[in-house]
């Protein structure tokens, strides 16, 4: 509808700053209309999609960087949690007309760094311009052994209920970085960029009964697995890993941590899964018979909360 | 970053409106992080991404069934040029804070309705809060026999060049809506409600050389073609499909057809596949040495073109 001209053309951009992240067979260097994707003999495809929007999901003067590679990491955690293997991703990018080439070019750098890191690909995607802020909707795909996917649902009464990493770090940067604090660093940087768990989820396969990515709050996120696997989550407040200095009911419903929580039935084999992926993990409660996810002081009452978890909408 | 509290929350929204669309096994009623999606053996994946804004690919105010519908049309179309066989997709969906309920039902009612015509079903997505304009941004997932995709390259020199359709259609009712006409009906309607060529797509698969969807203009699009496969596309104005009424040079540069044009070096060949696919197709050019996409007239003159087609960006 609109018909700018702008400094830069779509096709050009796509050129000089995508093309060379789409350098998989099957993408074809983004010069088609689609890429193509084989799917290894006993595998089937985990598909998942994530969009973030700037000053919603991100700060729009955070680094390009670490915006980019969040929003690809943000995707690669839900596979992660899925025991599934990422293989690449689709990229539609709305772009507001004052976003510099000097930006995409080093959002295209991070997109190219995590791409390294993660062993994937650009296989496709779309660039469009936008009155409103930077959007960043991606589709991530992996690949599992055929009907090994972890789900959320398939908690069981008795289970026990882990956590790997630590909680609330992002969401402790996250208020850090709006009231314009600059340290500490180390928290600042899980929000900005989050570490998807991908050698623990595919230790976990057949491991782990259900699983989830904390993103909405560990409260909010073991609350969607009881949901579904129509049990109760309880979780002993002590025992939840937060950093030093970080509130725990902060950390419990504030989201953002990318870690995986999950129940199994045996400890010895979560904790052999935990120490073959190199991540720590950490026991945190029980599945129950009943609903919902609690949070159990020392003494056994149960601790009220506000909210859950982050609401994105 | 965000945290309001909106009269619907996104966990209702994704239930309510968006789940009955996930009725396939592996999209979980959308209860799980991700989707999982069988691929038949000898087939390899198609995958494609487009994102359309408000009021930079459809009016605000258009029919919230037609914007749905035209937002995973213009996927399917990837999918239909390259020959493949849908299966489902993704939805990102950004939202702004005043849109209504009532706006959604309607928009998750146009899904619906597509996805009964094309047999597909939504795997997956995400829905947020923004700022900004309305932003839908889709993958569509498609498959196609292996190595049978239809590409831009490969067009020869020799093909017949050959587009299904009328072009030009949903630029003049781009233009109609532009000042506010209301008729002609029929060309407003091929603007909100492309129609992705599918069954042609899969009747050309071996047939044509090199394929693509038109939906930056006519002469654009066939430039595409023309610079992967290295090659000069001729079109000849004269018989170029266009509608009564509609402007040649305009009609061959507004794009948004969602039409193919693909090159072949067998007419009778694709005159069969075009019966069997109950689609019309005209023969409009040839492919010779050289490069770019060039529109001819009757005495064998290049028609200047001020521009190929609609930039995105």
């Amino acid at each position: 509808m609109t018909n700018s001209s702008s400094k830069y053309g779509e096709f050009a951009l796509i050129a000089d700053l995508f093309a060379p992240l789409a350098k998989t067979p099957g993408a074809f260097g983004l010069t088609d209309d689609a890429a193509t994707l084989a799917v290894p003999r006993g595998h089937e495809l985990v598909v998942t999609a994530d969009a973030l929007v700037a000053d919603v999901h991100f700060f729009a003067d955070d680094p390009p960087e670490t915006i980019a590679r969040k929003a690809l990491r943000v995707n690669l955690s839900d596979l992660a949690a899925k025991g599934a293997k990422p293989i690449g991703y689709l990229l539609a990018l709305s772009l507001p007309r004052n976003v510099r080439y000097d930006w995409l070019r080093k959002f295209a750098r991070g997109l190219a760094k995590d791409q390294r890191e993660f062993g994937i690909a650009l296989l496709g995607g779309d660039t469009t311009a936008t009155p409103g802020p930077l959007t960043i909707a991606i589709t991530a795909l992996g690949v599992v052994p055929k009907g090994k996917m972890l789900r959320r649902k398939g908690a069981k009464v008795g289970d026990l209920v882990f956590v790997s990493g630590t909680i609330g770090d992002a969401g402790a940067g996250l208020a850090l970085l709006k009231r314009k604090a600059r340290t500490p660093k180390s928290l600042i940087a899980r929000y900005r960029l989050p570490t998807p768990r991908l050698s623990l989820g595919f230790a976990l396969r057949g491991v782990a009964r259900a699983s989830i990515d904390v993103s909405d709050g560990l409260m909010a996120d073991l609350g969607h697995i009881a949901e579904v696997s129509k049990v109760r989550v309880v979780v002993d407040a002590a025992r939840v890993p937060v950093s030093r200095g970080v509130d725990l009911i902060a950390a419990v419903t504030a989201g953002d941590d990318y870690e995986i929580a999950f129940t199994a039935p045996k400890r010895d084999a979560v904790m052999r899964a935990a120490r073959k992926a190199g991540v720590a993990v950490t026991e945190i409660g029980i599945v129950e018979r009943g609903e919902g996810a609690v949070l159990r002081d020392a003494k056994g009452r149960e601790v009220r909360l506000k909210k859950k978890g982050y609401a994105h909408f």
